[in-house]
């Protein structure tokens, strides 16, 4: 049995085996609730107001159906013995999950989205008769409310409210401000029984493969109050003619009072889902049709024309999951801008707002995070570009927009495990998104040490790097590289933005940094990470671990630090002394005692995260690298070897439809090539401009949308439709013994190309 | 089958339904660590370094025999399949609890106890063949260490070390300050098997019914690192002739260091855990030996000889479990005194150290809770007085203890929901004890408002109460009626410690106090609770719901605050007004809507905790009350209403050996009378001292024991075995027509015993 397949005519991914070495991940969202679910339909879920997490399903999720004829009952959604069903699996989708199963005469569909406008998930059952008889059947729902928003049981009470059809949860509690104190699931067809107790409904001794509640006739059907286990079950009694089919909508959502629920129970019909459903998929269509590529690899189309981008659009809104990671929400917006180039403005303007006045963002907001980690700034040009390529709408340099109050010197807090949150702290002060954008530049050019390098404080793009810099004194390296390519991109918006006065300035300081770099940022074939605060150099060829790290040798490439040549020299270290079966290491070799100098990388064990594992971000990079020098073999081979199919890399265990930001280093005593989990990573948005932006070389820039392939010798042939300012481009791209553009029949002198009509036919002969 | 029986020669209670309607626990602890465990073995554990809770294991445990001809395997201490075992019971020890099954001719004995000296939980395993041939099987133990001390799992690694002959868990973290980074589960007998990782051990989608790992021939048996889910697991691979017996000693505990494991593992010895278990065996029987008794309800003679014993000691060291409730750890010292005096000062001493420099203590210690509650120092003079009785040790009077910093208004929070915990802050700056109850009790006059009566700020013994006086004006008529009877012990303190002179001062203060009781805290038929910040009557008959609360009656009795006439008639207003089948209630009726005035009690919903249900501790100050004034009848009625064995409440589902806090109220619309947990309350030794000191009337004093007894009127012999000051008096009491004290042949004209000899024989004729 294979694992699955791509189903790309309906957009899925059908898993086949639905016991995966671990379970594999979907995520649904809307822009203030968030899921994550397996592929049994399982995962918590949260909504956000303001900074405050509530979460509204802990994850427990079960679809029964009980044979009245002979009692016997089975988890439709999971198959718990795992007994030979005529059909099982699941179809991961955009925006939806539906697991179907088949046993004994009955067919079964579970759908789960989340709906765009309710604090909610929504469920859809559909049950079908298809053996050849008439078939009597309870179905039964059940998932577990997050009810109980304090410690305090006693403010607790659950019951089924028969006007609303609706389980309605309360937790009244005093001098609790937590918004959404009412939780309900809602059902739109009635119930024949119901329960609102783990204890009754699953029994104090069973587990959920065989719930107690299951052996009655009809569910325990009370309520109940000071309850440490609140489940929500519905029971349906179904007498299905041959090929009949019933279906019930079910939702599971919070709300600020109990009148609400009212109206948000009446939400509750399958109508309402299907629309939800076409809203996703319509939503989701859009993203499609901005970017389609066809290339020899028909994982690579899948990957760039489908599901990188419903993963970084994860990424855009949601951060890492946790929080909204400045830099991680930053990147993958400038991945995003095509998609939706009002959602991106709206994302760009809502993250700017969690800068300091000295032009320092926070580390993460929502909830608002002050360790002082110091590479905020470095991410906010590149966003504003693609944003401005993209629209060629300059008012958002316009915008107003305040900052939070205070320095980041004076907000600091070093308190990594124990987490130093704050409420959100925004001022009446506010400035142009411009100033905003040389706010940050003037804050990385002025907090610099002694030998002109940009300080680590916290740490930079590495937050594991966490000891070197406390003092004040550590230099950072590769935030230095980053800062220079955060120049040439602020050179762009202040040349767009009629502030060309302002570039020999920025350009001057640019030059120092560069020169700074140069050195002492140099080791023996490599650049530096960085030199901590008692002037102990990071990433050297002294040290016995971690004597190069990956990211300065790529951004050196990415900042256009150097000649090409020495470019390529570098490059050639990488595939040296980086690489690995399954893609290349953060560092070498991973450090194996832990330096309360370095900090919490050098405690990781060896291989794990930013000590020497193969991490997908800075491997996405590498592409990127890899492309903007023209060697297009490397950039595509290091695609597949982090990809889930790598043969060398068996026991990967990724998800084929999204990417991991990790496998276990080769020097991982247990597990290396091992995926721990995906999503929730920055590989996605780097991942797909590698292969858009560089691969396929289209590129928005300010003047229009760019071709510079730079595809893998064996590509003979490539095509591509890219959607541009409201342009439509359909571009085939062939090799040939020359470099050529023509557009509509007609060879142009440049590689930026036209703009003004609805669609142009162009072809790109490549080399 | 029934539930179980009382084994009164091994001091255990035996529980033959190994699925009562909820877990039935016991407590295992040492003074550093604790556990609770279940009928099955399972419960979490955890050890305290200073104020730092360090969980050791999180609870599932499993003891597995696979019969290697079959295959076939099944959990001996769980049963979750429930087979007909021939054997399956849980005896629950004092200080050990052991599960015993036999099962097609396997006979298992899996003992747990918390050693005395280590941080950890030890574990015996004992497995018979009882069959009549030859057997082979493996045996596993699993349990689930708490290995990831923070959530960064690249930080942890697991793996079985041959020398230490223990699997060790490393979590060596960056800016970690956590004590006892290091895990080790540690055996006596070599193993086949092991495995550290919950994915391979139970597989990634089974139970602990179905464990994966033992259906392959050996478990995994290697490291792993970077993990979310460690277990620890042993197999051994046993051959065991007919009759033969195979045992191991497996223990679980955590260290500073990891050189520490070897000396630790090393103890793992079946002798040594023998050792632990007698140890704990001859320090439960020194409680027996000091108190024993025989009536004619052997039930009542259970809970007083053993199991009221071991649930208070759990109290006075460990208060109720999350923290070291102030209060509540006085309480249970006042009641534990006769056990061990030596601990008992020793606990006294370090409780006080919890007092500010103006007299009043905090909340709660380890951790330190900072919840302005005002009901602290009415409760060390009982505390003291209790051990000076029990001892004549007058000399802990003079012992120097220190204070927290400051006064309790400058370092009160009023956070509740979020818990203010702050770190130790002790000064240098110290006292003697008798200097610490003096400010205690000037504290309580200090405390006063314009009612002349003790003030509430955050509450008193009802914590739940948490609103009425946050504005600093609202006044407890309890707190006040409560401060006049610690002032009457305090005055025999005074008497005692040779200040006769302060006697007066403190007699006008109590005469002032009790004057403004009866003015402004009296209501129709009874007092009030008190008074809130707005002037707002609590516990009146003005009200809608909490017409009368039951403490404030109840303490008018044990502070003697009126003519015996009077308090009757209030005894009576209590029977007529807050009695139920299965006990008393708190206050009657329910609070049906929240207040921002009353707090959190008035937001419970109905017959839950403060708010009307049947809270044991009220009811063990009435049985106190009821012999105070003579009613034995009441008393005893009253201990048999909320028994687990009362007839009109069979659903209460309280372990027969504990004492629950808690009967939901019969105005709760789901489940009254139903106890949701035990132990954890200060009911076992109130309960304690009625039965003893009051029903028995066997009252140390500062003059010797004292004789007063109270029993129901079918009471007609009773025996008492007390030893007191290294006395042994033993007591036989013969219902009479007059009252009178023999000792040792002759009458004598006090009720107090005489001291001087070894032993006495004592008959109290009672009428």
């Amino acid at each position: 049995m294979g694992k699955g397949y791509f189903d790309s005519k309906n957009k899925e991914y059908v898993i086949t085996n639905m016991y995966p070495e671990r379970p594999w991940l979907n995520y649904l969202w809307s822009e203030t609730t968030y899921g994550s679910v397996d592929q049994f339909g399982n995962g918590e879920n949260a909504t956000f107001i303001n900074s405050t997490r509530r979460v509204i399903e802990t994850g427990e999720r079960n679809l029964y159906i009980k044979d009245l004829e002979t009692g016997e009952y089975y988890s439709a959604n999971k198959n718990y013995n795992r007994e030979k069903f005529d059909v099982f699996e699941c179809h991961v989708g955009l925006g939806y999950q539906r697991i179907i199963s088949e046993y004994k005469g009955i067919r079964t569909e579970f759908t789960i989205i989340v709906p765009k406008d309710l604090r909610a998930t929504s469920y859809h059952v559909k049950v079908t008769n298809v053996d050849k008889t008439q078939k009597n059947v309870d179905v039964y729902f059940m998932t577990e409310p997050n009810a109980n928003l304090t410690w305090h049981y006693a403010y607790g009470e659950a019951d089924y409210d028969k006007n609303s059809k609706a389980i309605i949860y309360t937790h009244k509690a005093y001098d609790c401000n937590l918004p959404c104190k009412f939780c309900y699931l809602a059902t739109e067809k009635d119930v024949y029984g119901f329960d609102v107790n783990r204890a009754s409904f699953k029994g104090v001794y069973n587990g959920y493969d065989n719930p107690a509640g299951l052996k009655e006739d009809k569910l325990y059907s009370k309520g109940i109050n000071f309850n440490d286990g609140y489940v929500g079950a519905f029971q349906y009694r179904l007498s299905l003619e041959i090929g009949e089919t019933w279906e019930t909508a079910i939702t599971c959502g919070v709300s600020e009072t109990q009148e609400e629920i009212k109206t948000f129970s009446k939400l509750c019909t399958s109508k309402n889902f299907y629309t939800e459903l076409d809203y996703q998929k319509t939503e989701n269509a859009k993203y499609h049709d901005v970017f389609y590529l066809e290339t020899p690899d028909s994982v690579l189309n899948e990957q760039s024309n489908v599901w990188l981008k419903r993963q970084l659009a994860y990424g855009k809104t949601w951060g890492r999951g946790g929080g909204k990671g400045f830099r991680d929400v930053m990147q993958d917006i400038t991945a995003f801008c095509s998609f939706d180039t009002s959602l991106a403005r709206t994302r760009i303007l809502h993250a700017l707002k969690h800068q300091y006045e000295d032009g320092n963002p926070i580390r993460m907001f929502e909830p608002n995070f002050l360790y002082p980690y110091n590479d905020g700034a470095v991410w906010i040009p590149s966003a504003i570009i693609s944003y401005i390529s993209e629209t060629d709408d300059i008012s958002i340099l316009d915008e107003q927009i305040p900052y939070l109050s205070g320095t980041s010197r004076e907000k600091s807090v070093y308190d990594d495990n124990s987490f130093a949150y704050a409420p959100y702290d925004g001022t009446d002060y506010q400035t142009t998104v411009f100033e905003h954008v040389k706010r940050a530049m003037d804050y990385l050019l002025s907090a610099r040490g002694e030998r002109g390098l940009v300080l680590f404080y916290g740490g930079d793009w590495n937050d594991s790097l966490n000891a070197v810099g406390k003092l004040g004194k550590g230099e950072s390296v590769w935030l230095s590289i980053a800062t220079v390519k955060a120049l040439n991109e602020f050179e762009q918006i202040l040349s767009v933005y009629g502030k060309s006065d302002l570039i020999e300035y920025y350009s001057d300081k640019k030059q120092e940094l560069i020169d700074s770099i140069k050195k002492n940022g140099y080791d023996t074939d490599h650049y530096l990470y960085g030199i901590n605060d008692y002037g102990e150099k990071i990433g050297s060829d002294e040290n016995p671990t971690a004597k190069i790290f990956l990211n300065p040798q790529t951004w050196a490439v990415l900042a256009d630090l150097d000649t090409k040549e020495n470019l390529e020299k570098l490059m050639d270290v990488v595939e040296t002394r980086l690489s690995c079966d399954f893609g290349y290491v953060q560092c070498t070799p991973s450090y194996v005692n832990g330096s309360d100098r370095i900090g919490r990388m050098s405690y990781f064990k060896k291989g794990c995260y930013e000590n020497g594992s193969v991490y997908n971000h800075g491997v996405a990079f590498k592409i990127v690298a890899d492309c903007l020098l023209g060697r297009g073999d490397n950039a595509y081979d290091t695609m597949l070897k982090i990809r889930y199919d790598n043969k060398l890399n068996p026991n990967c265990v990724v998800e084929p439809y999204a990417v991991t930001n990790m496998y276990f280093g080769p020097e991982n005593e247990y597990r290396p090539g091992y995926s721990p989990a995906s999503w929730i990573t920055g590989t996605a948005g780097w991942l797909y401009r590698g292969i858009t932006e560089y691969l396929c070389g289209v590129q928005p820039t300010l003047k229009g949308l760019k071709i510079a392939p730079c595809f893998p010798s064996h590509f003979e042939t490539v095509k591509v439709k890219r959607v541009f300012r409201n342009t439509v481009y359909n571009i085939t791209y062939l090799r040939s013994t020359e470099n050529k553009i023509v557009v509509d029949g007609e060879t142009i002198n440049s590689n930026v190309l036209p703009l003004g009509k609805d669609s142009y036919n162009v072809t790109v002969y490549f080399k």
